[in-house]
Formats: structure tokens, sequence, C-alpha cells
């Protein structure tokens, strides 16, 4: 097990390393939505960061720590939403090639997007297990290391790094409150909060539909969805054997929210703030205003996760 | 006729007047629409500005420079649009009355945010014939004071705050690119980069549809539209008395756009800057991608006049 102190540097040392490459998110407040939850909301608007999500400080976390050999061969990941783009824009900064396993199916605005970057796309059959396949052979064939997009403790890091700044930019927060997919988002804010926050908690929230954290949390090992049926494509996911026991150890608490409750605070946040976040960002805000008494006159800190939307497919 | 160092000083004491009131907006920027106009772009938000426009600013600065004896009394005005939400807001923070007619058939939910902050509706028809009636009326019972949404010489000082604080943020910009409406955010635009830019050019964009603007420059009278049918509702106005000799001093000249102009510049702003935008705000960043050739390799701000938008009726 891991010293205290170690992760202490490492999450620091993380920070330092990627901030050359990132954008320092800023942090905006809402009157009007403060006054419907009666609590201090402060959003770290990674809807902002570059390639529009917080998956490109774990992308160059991960990528920044090969040995140089490995840099060399390059990284490969199999992902149809923010980690493909994140890891392509990631590896064109350090100048590391990016493959890129994308199902066909994939939408193609996805895929320009991540050939924009630079990312150089397989294209593999609609399911997880043909992803994983093609992925392999392209290790085998390139010697390109593999990167989860959030099972994996260096990514982990990075995204800690999102409620690092946050804790740095608000300070004495209550609560972190974040949206929960495969975790590496939420794991990173749980190693943040307690290594360096002041007595602040970390909650999760996630779709009812796809609740498969919620029930890890309540049997002890990591669960499954067996649908997928929710507007917050970003959290689909499950969590991984890394950052679970982080989730499991450090973790107040995960709501679950209704469709109707992400669509209505997706809502606000658009109408309100002038932000275009996703639906999985808007899911942390549904579960503030869900359990209004729990965070009555607390000053919250909500992780908006990032911005990449399709336009043409709008839930208003 | 004005002297020039009145002007200037009036431009900063109306700045210093109204900033306790208004949020000093962020200047955002986007490489990837840089590249797309191979000149390089500096967004100020004033979809983030109190009420979700710029016309906040123009309506504290009339209201504040109001003698005691009629700030008791109250301003009253005729909208449908952000200066009606701008002139109840304004109004409330300075604890005076707001009487705003709007058209029976205006949106509920523009009519809602108006009762929000505090102001006091009266309906009137359609036309703005029955508008202008109403808003008298009003006057002669009340003895509450007209102020006109962008034909108003404080409120022209008020909107050229926006420039003042773009051209502090951003040195040595070459354009200035606005919208062009009643004319009161180009006029102010005129005013402070005339009196306080370094060669600093102002260049104004309108709807092909609603070109009242453009047409008035050639003739050198004030123009009116004969129909008004473009997405950039808040644009449908014409030029008024006071503001349209400052716009003809000072303006290098005039764009129009078209409609598919303006959604497909308002998209790039969405998609790509993750900014909720009015179409009225899009135009401006349209007419920067039409004429590329003299934008490029300069230093441009872009007013982003405000992002109040309904989302069920979006264009994408």
């Amino acid at each position: 097990m891991k010293k205290t102190a170690d992760i202490h540097r490492e999450l620091l040392e993380s920070h330092e390393r990627i901030k050359p490459f990132i954008h320092h998110t800023p942090i905006y407040t809402s009157t009007q939505i403060d006054l419907l939850c009666d609590g201090k909301l402060f959003f770290k608007c990674e809807n902002f960061q570059r390639a529009g999500a917080y998956k490109m400080r774990g992308a160059l976390n991960a990528m920044m720590l090969l040995e140089d050999d490995k840099k060399s061969k390059g990284v490969v990941t199999h992902s149809s939403g923010n980690f493909a783009q994140a890891l392509a824009l990631a590896a064109k900064s350090l100048e590391i090639k990016a493959y890129i396993v994308m199902p066909e199916n994939a939408p193609i605005v996805k895929k320009q997007a991540v050939k924009t970057y630079g990312g150089i796309i397989i294209e593999s059959g609609p399911d997880i297990s043909d992803r994983e396949k093609t992925a392999e052979k392209i290790q085998q064939k390139t010697g390109a290391t593999f990167i989860h997009p959030s099972n994996d403790y260096n990514v982990i890091l990075g995204q800690a790094t999102t409620s690092i700044e946050l804790l740095e930019q608000v300070p004495n927060l209550d609560y972190i409150v974040g949206p929960v997919g495969g975790g590496g988002l939420i794991a990173g804010a749980c190693l943040a909060a307690g290594h360096l926050g002041y007595n602040c908690k970390v909650i999760g929230v996630e779709p009812e539909n796809v609740d498969d954290a919620y029930r890890s949390l309540l049997s002890g090992k990591i669960e499954y969805n067996t649908s997928t049926n929710t507007i917050a494509d970003g959290l689909k996911t499950h969590l991984g054997d890394l950052n679970f026991p982080i989730i499991k150890k450090n973790i107040e608490r995960i709501i679950t929210v209704t469709e109707a409750e992400i669509i209505e605070a997706m809502k606000l946040i658009w109408e309100r703030m002038k932000l275009v976040v996703e639906p999985s960002s808007a899911v942390a805000l549904a579960g503030v205003l869900q359990q209004k008494d729990l965070f009555q006159n607390r000053k919250i800190g909500i992780l908006i996760s990032g911005g990449n939307v399709d336009l043409k497919n709008l839930p208003f």
C-alpha cells in the first residue's frame, strides 16, 4: 500500500508535469442556481479544457511517464468518446504517435476530431471485445503502449489535477461532487480531496439507469450494467480494479439521478450559466439539486467534465 | 459638438459609475477558429454579463445619471428582448421602480425573466406604435422617465464600457467587430475605439435581411427595414438620431452576412468554444469569416453581445 506522503508528492508532481500542456480552467458561479439549492456552488469548467474535456489531463500524465523507448513506439487506446480525442491531442502535443481504435459505427464528427488532432484511427467491430482485440493487435504489431481511459494509476493522477486546481481556486470546500463513469475522474477527486483538501468530502453522481458504481459500493465488488440507456453517454462504463479501491476507501456516497433530472440540470447550466456542457457533466448538479438537505449552506465544487455535445441531438 | 476631452472623460466616468453593478466579463480565444480566419480573435463574452447581455451596462448608466426626484418616480421602457430584462435587473440593483411595456404575445419565458428581476410588466398590443403609446401613458401616469434601449446618449456611453474593457484586456487591437441592431453597442464601440484605442477600427456586421444600417451609411440618412426575417432577433431594429451620427463619423464599414453564415458561426462558437451565445452575437464572427482578406494577421476583438436563447428553438 502506498504511503500518504508518496501519494501527496505524486499528485503535486503530476500537476507540475502536465501544466505546460493544459488550460488552467476557470471556476464559474451562478447566484440563481445557488438559490435553487441553498448552497454555494463552484463549477470547475473542464468543458473549456483542451479537446473539450478533463480527459486530456490523464492522457498527458500517463504518456509523459513512459520511458523514452516506449514513447518512440507510440500509444494505443480504444474509445469512441472524449478519451479518443484527448489521447490524440495529448500525443500531438508530445510528438508521440497515437493509435485510436474506434468502432466502425462511431459518429463521423468524433472520427474527424481525432483526425484533426493527428490521431491514427483503426476501425474495429462495434463490440467491446472487438475493440480490445484490435487494440491488442496494434500493440503486438507496433509495440505501442496501451493506455486505459480510466483504470490506469497515472491517468487517475492526471484526472486528480482537476480537483487539485479546484481546491486551490476555492479554499475550504465542503464537498467535491462529480460524475461517475469509468471512475477515473472521481478516483482522482478522492485522492486530491483526501491528500490536499481540508475535510473536503467527495460525492459521486450516476444516472439511475447505469448505477453500477452505486451497486459496487453496496456489494463491495465491481458491478456491471446490463443496459446502458442514458443520455449521459460518458457514464456508461464500469469501474476498474485500480480505481475501485480508491473510490471505495474515500468516497462519502453515490447519488443516483433520473434522466429527467439530468436534462433539467443541463438546461439550467446552458440557460442560466451560458455554458455548453455534456449531459454527463450535468449529472453532478442534478445530484446536488436532488439532495438539497445534504448540501444546504455548504461550499460545493462541481466537476464539469466536458462540453463535447452533438448539437443536432439535444434533449431540449 | 462635444469636445474630444469631454467624451474621453464621460467614457471613463461611465465605466467607474457602473463597475460596482456589472461583471467584468472574460475574454475567450479559440486556436481552431483563429486558424479558420488566419487572424487572432478575442471574444468579449457579454453572454456572461448579468441578465445575460451587455444591455445591463447602458441601463445602469442611464439610470444612475437621473436626478434623485426622477429616480424616485422610476423608469419605463418598451422591449420584448434583452433590454427589458436588463432594465429590470439594473433597476432592482439601484432600488428604482421599472415599468416594462411588453407585447401581449411576448414569450412567457421573457416575461418570467423580467418578473424574476422585479420588473413591473405592462402589456400592450404587438405593434411598435401600441408599445410606444402604452409607454407614454405610463410616463404621464407615474412620472417615470422613459429610457430608450439604444438611442440615448447615456445608454450609448454605458454600452461603450464593453469596448473600454476589451481595449484594456487586449492591448493593440486592430479591429473591434460587433453586431448592429439599434446601434447602441456599435456606437459605444466607435466612441471607445476612437477615444481610447490606438488606431483601432470599428466594423459593424448585420444580417443581409435587415441591412438598414448598411443602407443608412450609403444614403447618409436613417433607413428602415421593410421585412425582418432573420434568426438574429436582436438586430431587427433600426438606428436612431443620436447614435447614427456617431456611427457615421467613426465606423470603418458594415459587412452584411447571410442567415446560413450566421448559423454556421453560431455553431462554431457553441461547438468549439463551449459558449452559449445568441444568433445576434454570432453575426460578428460570421462577418470576419466572410471577409478573411481584411482580417488576415490582425488582432480582432469580437463583441459577444449576449447568451439569451430559446433552447427549444435552436437552428442546428
